[in-house]
């Protein structure tokens, strides 16, 4: 696995990385294409693999690249969006990710996660590691905790990295706790996204991402049956 | 896996590529076999490999290249066909795929697929990606889909690739929808295919089919008994 | 896997092979030893290998090579003789027939196989492919099949080719179906195998073989005790 | 699996290993941890792997290296501490311990382990191999018994390599077990670890891992989930 | 899998081999553990290898080599034991027996096995491949049977291969099958071990081994249970 970065992608010293690979209520990716739509950021490099499946998807008519790195010229920002699980190539994942950051001297690498709400709750509570400011914007410290995947691979092997944790009470996707992360995400880093109609958005969000994964299902299903064939 | 290509292969510059892979309903295996039986294609070349379980079919008497590039002079058109599942190995087909097309310079490469239908239906729908020319043929732009396989290879690495989806109601063989997808390409590559039989032949294609597939069921039956051995 | 000649094999230019692997009813495996036995060949060489078990037979107080090469010199005959199942490793076992062959300018490869009879009948009705006598010898030729294993791997890539089929009707050792190739094979290739005593042998030989594979049976039960060791 | 060393890790030839990977009771893991808690030791070097999946806890606010080794300067000692099972990977965990510690001279190599007490009892008995001053502080010499991981590669790879083992009435984390150990090490190396306050430790450290375990569990729960993704 | 000789192994050339791997009954593994110790063999060698899982014991308060190679000076006598199974590495081990053999031009390789009887009877039977004085000490002809692991590698690979197989009622460690082996070895190579006690000490050794694997039995759980980890 290799992020191939576009000959022309003109990314600026200093940027800020984040990071959205699927994790717990998938709120990591849901965040990010949260922000790929509202900041208008283009792509500027994909990810070149052949350690996963052939898989892509159609959307509005549409090739999405299941594994892209997206880029805001207004807010320097620098943004890891993927669709597709990398199990198994957490490492790989989270190297490229650090060398992309340190090439372009990024200030710092922000990884959104879920985790497993303890005790119900209507709001959404948000933890952070790292960055002290998120604590100043209403993130409550987190003090115990396993953290797994591409972002405990930064954690342990990349600098400057800080995470966002979004309270989470299932495992299905939860746009309600990335709202919550892209909330903060905008008094941090100045985004001036319009937050009021985004719970609004969540909840579409939410359908249309629960659609897209009966078809996931639904293709899964068929992938199996495409191992048909004439001779066996 | 590699294709290899015959030294008398003398394909011209500017072909059109079409892919067949088995998929969803073995559309794209049925509707490639269609064509190079009706088109009177000359074999080109042949996939050689190890990674796939040494299989072959005897078909009226001859040896079947169970994965084979074929070559219609007339209409400059390049058929890859094949009966053997590629799982596990997609993104090395597609690359030869790609490498071939980019080899003659195909003006586009064009993925047959079968998709899941998801509301009941006389005729078979079809649905396009890319070359605007099949929606004014009568198909329908994709909106929403996920694709896997040599197809979502293709769309993720090389250039020009349209796709043909006809829905289809099983995963069962359904060389309805590949009549579909034929009488599309007929008008879009001027192929001349007498498209009137091709209904009925379809019912006795589908009929063959079956009788292929049960004795492919009795030969992976066979297989098995074969890991029988004197000495284990 | 490699197969190793001895360097005094002393094997003459257009020798016929004959490739015997166990299949279908292992018919390959005991018409070709029922060659080696009656034609008193000499073994010229063995595979080499370290990819299948470390598996072997006494056999008459003497061990026997388990994958060999004999060679008639009265006949000009190489006979691939093996009682391993070589599964995984068919296309390498087909390279290694399909190499000496070349090396002795063989005129033809015979793949002895057997296939699953459709209709019961007393009689065993022999399938030809590719030699045109086989046919004037009273074989029926192969219109609709599929073949797997070492004889597809020889199909698909050696030159001259040809399988004589013989139905059976279980997956068990048929060496009555053996019978019947052996003697279309010595009408073709003049062996003068006494054929009269064949199917009294054939029986004699059915008995002994199921007394081989019950004591396999318990070798392999043998041998997943042997994992036992004293430090796990 | 490599150990990285830090460049100013200043550690004096001479010095004594202690190992404890996660073994049976946890006995050896919980013991290290006690060692670096309470000998107030820096972290001087850690495992760089890719073989292991990535995963890391927030312990106190700050991220846990799963893997590292800890050096007091006072006593000179060198501390292997993990919190990562290393299954599959023991002998090279091994080979890298007994290279850290050939590298710095050291004295002896000292792994802690549990082992499964037979009979139930109120007291934890010890065990030892190698260095006779265990028996004289008060262990018995291990007579017959059946070792396995890091400590069997050590044992029978490396020099200067002793044992202690704990009893353990369970699989379960067993501080019990650990402070007895730890009771022994402190008599053997002159630690000065104020010994009278470990047992009622013990008892926080083993609800505190209890809670650990949980959210392992959970996040092992999640880490299953997370295979969750939009595409498949 | 390496076998690595002491410096000063001083092994002189012409000597006897002896190799008892794990096999049906133990028995190759408990006739030559007799063999040492009666032999007061001195260990010349052990095997390195990093393929099978890092696993010892400590024996009378000594860490047992798993795999060794024993030397009898008085006897010229090299013993391969092991008590570990090298399932998956038969041909590597047999490869290493041979060139150790080969190395100091050994006379014979004498293979120990077990073999399944037929019938139950009080006396244990021996039957014997190759060398004919086996069968002038009383060991019968072995006719048929089929061979797999250390002893089938070393049958189809190496030069003067000799094997004596003594028949077992279970696959449980049978002593008794192993003094059977040890009487008749003692009189092919003038030992002059004492075989009065032997089937005394039979009995005690078969006592002490189910001890011991019952330990083993343990060790298994508790290695199963060692997969423990804080974080998984």
């Amino acid at each position: 696995m290799k992020v191939v970065l576009d000959r022309d992608a003109n990314i600026r010293k200093g940027a800020t990385v984040i990071e959205g690979f699927p994790g717990f209520g998938l709120v990591g990716t849901i965040a990010t294409e949260f922000l790929i739509e509202h900041l208008k950021t283009r792509v500027v490099g994909t990810f070149s693999y052949e350690e996963l499946p052939a898989t892509t998807a159609i959307h509005n008519g549409a090739v999405v690249q299941p594994m892209a790195v997206h880029y805001s010229d207004k807010h320097n920002l620098l943004i890891f969006h993927t669709i597709l699980s990398v199990k198994g190539h957490e490492w790989n994942a989270a190297d490229e990710v650090a060398r992309i950051a340190a090439k372009y001297k990024a200030t710092e690498i922000i990884s959104l996660e879920g985790v497993n709400a303890l005790l119900p709750g209507e709001e959404t509570k948000l933890f952070c590691y790292g960055n002290p400011r998120f604590e100043e914007l209403g993130a409550e410290r987190m003090k115990e905790s396993i953290i797994m995947g591409v972002t405990a691979a930064l954690l342990l092997t990349a600098p400057h990295v800080s995470c966002l944790f979004a309270e989470t009470h299932s495992g299905l996707p939860d746009s309600k706790a990335a709202a919550a992360i892209i909330t903060l995400l905008d008094k941090h880093l100045g985004l001036g996204v319009d937050t009021a109609p985004l719970l609004k958005q969540a909840q579409e969000f939410e359908q249309k991402l629960k659609t897209i994964m009966q078809q996931t299902q639904q293709a899964t299903t068929e992938a199996e049956k495409k191992n048909l064939s004439y001779l066996g």
